[in-house]
């Protein structure tokens, strides 16, 4: 397994409209789309950045992961997700040289990807994504 | 201000080479560099991965910011560094926009590069990093 590039970080905020204007109008950057992804109980909002983005996660249930890393944490960031060519593929590659996994099957995401994630706990702390586009779109 | 890319992302680990190997052997990664930064009383390694890197820093003294940090959240993203053309004017730029500084002027950073900070209680608890390279090597 190897990534071709960062796909996205993700950035756990309190306030997406807020965040939004933050990195518009400090960083110069466009918001290109906003999303809610019911499955992760949060609001999302895209910006480019070089070959990778931005992505802002806003909860929308006290009771979701970024509702919860938001109380335990403060805002800051959320995870990295990392642009692979088979989520399967390199779950499985992963899983061999002995990362824990959260999900152990690819699942749809925001912008249409196939992701999993990762458990800190065997990345070194860090909340790590994987993602790929759906076959058809490749 | 507006960044052209992610120059790195910043990860704070307990030991460089057991982190070296995790980015190697599990995501196919190749360090290409460690460099001490004193000031910064860290030992850093890097990773290239599309137009951006992983850049690991392992603190080199308890009393550091990084250790501080690895004492308080425990291993993971320490910070993100955005690449502009002239770190000076951006520090003036978004300064003028009401975020807060770490560093009220450029220093020196690892890889040569010109860096500065900006503090995480006005970007929505992002640590983040301003940086350039230095006139002569652009």
């Amino acid at each position: 397994m190897k990534p071709s590039h960062i796909e996205h970080i993700g950035l756990a905020v309190r306030n997406l409209e807020e965040s939004i204007r933050y990195w518009e109008d400090v960083f110069g950057l466009e918001c290109y789309r906003v999303e809610e992804v019911a499955d992760q109980k949060v609001r999302t909002a895209f910006f480019k950045i070089g070959d990778t983005k931005i992505e802002l996660l806003e909860p929308t249930d006290d009771d979701g992961p970024v509702a919860r890393f938001i109380e335990k944490k403060g805002e800051g960031v959320h995870h990295i997700a990392f642009a692979v060519d088979d989520v399967a593929a390199a779950l499985q590659s992963v899983q061999q040289k002995g990362v824990d996994l959260i999900d152990v099957q690819p699942r749809p995401g925001a912008e249409g990807l196939n992701i999993a994630f990762l458990h800190p706990k065997s990345t070194h702390g860090v909340l790590t994504e994987l993602c790929s586009k759906l076959e058809k779109e490749k």
